[in-house]
């Protein structure tokens, strides 16, 4: 495991909370000229395991990734709640959301970032992998997501 | 100049707009495992002539830089106002601001982009090159940053 906190110094994902996935994900391919994304919703509670503030939630998302280099752009449309993406859209209308990082040791790694101003707010699995959003929005200005790929 | 609206499709920067810069900055050095950044304040509106919804303004920023590959993280803390920082840490608090683009050719772009749902919001000179923040929020998710070096 990288001996810094983070472990990681590879943004790897910007995410954005729309309204409507369908509407945002056609225009963000229009305007950069790129075939407009697939969309697809996050898997049921069975699957997902998700949490929410230490609680398990059946809130899910419908998603739509825009590869561009480096960076993937990630729109996310909540569906049902709680869930940080529903919070933020109540909250702050569509906006910036989080930037991810890919990291390796999940476990581990939150209990490090505990300590460092990075309380663990929502977590869940999907197909591969596992994510991790933790609330940094006091000490660094924003939400980071941890995202772990088996 | 590109065929496509916004011309570019490579994320260069994600900004964060802070209460307190020297406090972030830090912050995110030690996450990340990297030196602190220096801190610079922009110019005076003698130098960068910016103007906040098509009027001049004397608001400033403190600004840090962290180089991540191909993305730099901008920590933005502003300085008076009126300006787009400011109505984002009044009105969100601490949060993600904008993601940019390295983009030639600003005032034609400028015109394409309004026309796209992308109104200008705020513009300045900096030395080497000028920046434009164009309000993709209502049909996009985010202020998006036009970033022209000469």
């Amino acid at each position: 495991m990288s001996s810094t906190p983070l472990g990681s110094t590879t943004i790897t994902q910007v995410g954005i909370i729309v309204h409507n996935i369908e509407e945002t994900a056609q225009a963000w391919a229009s305007l950069l000229g790129v075939p407009a994304p697939g969309i697809i919703v996050t898997d049921a509670y069975e699957q997902t395991q998700a949490e929410y503030l230490g609680q398990p939630t059946q809130a899910r998302a419908k998603l739509a990734f825009i590869q561009l280099g480096q960076i993937t752009l990630e729109l996310i449309e909540p569906i049902g709640e709680p869930s940080t993406w529903q919070d933020q859209l109540a909250g702050h209308g569509q906006s910036l959301h989080h930037i991810a990082f890919e990291i390796k040791g999940m476990k581990q790694r939150l209990e490090v970032l505990a300590g460092h101003g990075l309380p663990l707010i929502q977590r869940g699995e999907y197909q591969g992998g596992r994510y991790a959003y933790v609330d940094g929005q006091q000490r660094y200005g924003a939400i980071i997501e941890l995202l772990e790929n088996d």
